[in-house]
């Protein structure tokens, strides 16, 4: 195994039948080997919504008390899920979906309920994600569709944040192969002014963001996401891409290099 | 590999926190390679009436419009499944969860809606059962766990039978090794007196059989299981048990021979 693709979309992909046709078929057609993962809150808040459960959200991150643990689950794990998986079967990729039950692929662990007591979410050390369980299949010919659902290895399943799941993962994998990680979403990338689609910024390293910063040019809701991506690229991962999930197969986006 | 063993549960264990911990224990507990296939009607019902979307069934099959192909999705493949998993997990047994789409594990074929339209239904041809994904994952130590939501390879999720799923399923493993078939229940197997636990009928062979109808000793509710025992037997499945789930791990139950 030499290199692996680590792709993420959001639940502005997965909600949008159009929108995740036209993923689907670029993310088949994608030569090498490629990992998933997926998110799908704006689905899980509808049902929500539909049982009557408070949707509670804290710095962007969903509490999940027992009732919601349910509901994410069948909609990540089973609805989101399975719909990706049966798309990319019929477009002649042989996807496999997974939480982090599935093979033991990723342990997590319980967040602690202080300060802020989120309930059933956990944290993901790369450590415990199963890179060998992940090569098996990659090597079999076989691509991983991730959600956001992992267990913590004591029959408890918990709620992490799919980003996160994304960056370990490719973490994770950087140990075995050159990897690389693209977070997909709506905007093109990583824009001057988050309102002019035509101010993307193409390459960030260390010192284009320090000066980025020292201007204000980075909005507050990009900052963690680059952070993030930086973090990926000091434990290991070659190069991390920021894009709009309609563009995954030219090249586009923001891309954060060490 | 020389022997699997495919366990069928219904909806009455997976639905049952003691009964299912119980089951989940002794399975785990299993020598050889297993593949366990479960239901989940009682909950996908449950959910269906919290959503106010009315549950029908015709000849016990469940009709099966897009909203409740949703619903059954979410509860097999994602709530019931993962639930499972993650306690096979902790017991000590490396689970992975599979619908039929992931990795092609079995494709079905929507069913006519002639002369009776159930909706997002689909039949199982044992030959498209991937017996080489199942070989493949017992192989390397790992156990599926098989849900009742297949795909049709054009991008379609459909709701199959629980049982015919674990027959078909035996029917293609009987190719590539001698495979037993067990179909637990709340029951001790087939009874002579549906009300008297002790009137267990211990084996069933094709004689026996004819002579038990023509006693009307087997109830209306159990013919059909026994024809689908027989049918699997037929089609090279070595032997199939029709038991308690609270028993797996003592002989017990209905042996049903060719």
């Amino acid at each position: 195994m030499r290199e692996v693709n680590v792709i993420k979309i959001g639940g502005n992909v997965v909600d949008n039948p159009a929108a995740l046709a036209a993923f689907v078929a670029d993310f088949a057609a994608m030569s090498g080997q490629k990992i998933l993962v997926h998110g799908g809150g704006k689905e899980a808040t509808r049902l929500s919504e539909r049982l009557g459960i408070a949707t509670q959200m804290i710095n962007g991150r969903r509490v999940t008390g027992s009732d919601t643990l349910e509901i994410v689950t069948m909609v990540y794990a089973g609805l989101v899920n399975k719909r990706v998986v049966a798309l990319l079967q019929a477009a002649g990729c042989n996807a496999i979906g997974l939480s982090g039950a599935d093979g033991n692929a990723i342990m997590a662990t319980r967040r602690s309920p202080l300060p802020v007591d989120y309930g059933f979410v956990g944290d993901i050390n790369p450590a415990n994600v199963n890179a060998d369980l992940f090569r098996s299949l990659l090597e079999a010919g076989i691509t991983p569709v991730v959600c956001a659902i992992q267990h913590d290895g004591h029959g408890t399943l918990l709620n992490c944040n799919a980003d996160t799941v994304a960056s370990s993962i490719a973490v994770a994998m950087s140990r075995v192969a050159k990897t690389r990680l693209t977070f997909c979403f709506e905007k093109r990338g990583v824009l001057r002014d988050v309102d002019n689609p035509d101010s993307l910024i193409p390459e960030i390293t260390p010192s284009v963001y320090d000066s980025l910063r020292r201007q204000n040019v980075i909005s507050a809701g990009m900052i963690p996401k680059v952070d993030n991506a930086f973090e990926a690229i000091r434990r290991g991962v070659e190069s991390v891409c920021i894009k709009s999930s309609a563009e995954l197969s030219v090249p586009s986006g923001t891309v954060i290099k060490g």
